[in-house]
């Protein structure tokens, strides 16, 4: 196994995270991937706003995760919560989906992210992609502009060490179709 | 620099291939490293269907790729094209879109996709996503089931040794905000 494969395999979505902050340098190595990602037309429709002070942590938490109808409370957990957004452009992302019927910008969102979640992988640090939460909230309390969209949360943080979520993967047959 | 900080930093989108086929066995280490994405509610929305025959290849080109706004030519010259398609499942995806405002599936697939492109960029291969072609044409000459919905393409192959694409990014700043 080559050390990506080892990255790839080890990535487990982490709920339970150590009370011990993660350090800056380490968020700026995991923003670098990110910030390197390719994107559809290059446009790098992404922002990734890091809410890794106390105060902006428990208000994302408080009112962005707290009344969801699926429980997210581990996220309490995490020292970092980022809150991945995009900023859409007319011709490459409006206009384009009206066209192709693919909102392109989600693709590239989530190629980011994985560059994202890689990295802090590698950098022994876990983490937990969100998708329940209350974007209108989360934008209210970090005062976030109106053309940022908030399209998903990664929660980050030291794992405890006795995190082991493991969940299945469908079978190769199931995945794949050769033509 | 770490190897995943080199293979992140040396994926490029490559659009000149040379000609010669990709081992099958490269191609299913690249679908494995796809296949182990984490997705929402692990739902694994993903079927990538993977046109490596001459016959499919050409297929696809001509009628997916040939008659685009946007000129796909150079694709002809990748050996392999993996059309990466969807399959959504009612409650996580077409349930949660209209809650939530945010089509996961295609996080997810962006999610697998770059999976799968940093373990080719790691085995020496180049990748292009291709956002670009006529979904119905190639869910007609690749057979495809009618619950699979085409997302992206990703053309496969050897780089020619002068390819060095280079894009510029975002600066840092521009990217990420701290709170």
């Amino acid at each position: 196994m080559t050390d990506l494969d080892k990255i790839i395999a080890q990535r487990k979505s982490v709920r339970d995270y150590k009370d011990i902050p993660v350090e800056v340098e380490k968020i700026k190595q995991i923003l670098e991937a990110a910030r390197l990602a390719p994107s559809a037309c290059n446009k790098q429709p992404w922002i990734f706003v890091v809410a890794n002070t106390p105060k902006a942590k428990e208000e994302v938490m408080k009112f962005g995760l707290g009344e969801m109808m699926v429980s997210n409370e581990w996220a309490a957990s995490a020292p970092v919560i980022i809150v991945v957004c995009s900023k859409k452009e007319f011709i490459t992302h409006s206009l384009a989906e009206k066209l192709q019927g693919v909102e392109y910008h989600l693709i590239d969102i989530g190629i980011a992210c994985q560059n994202l979640v890689l990295k802090a992988t590698e950098l022994g640090l876990g983490t937990c992609y969100i998708g329940w939460f209350n974007a209108k909230a989360i934008k209210k309390v970090l005062d976030l502009p109106l053309s940022y969209k908030v399209e998903c949360l990664i929660a980050l943080g030291y794992p405890k060490e006795n995190n082991q979520n493991q969940t299945s993967r469908k079978s190769m047959d199931e995945i794949s179709l050769w033509k």
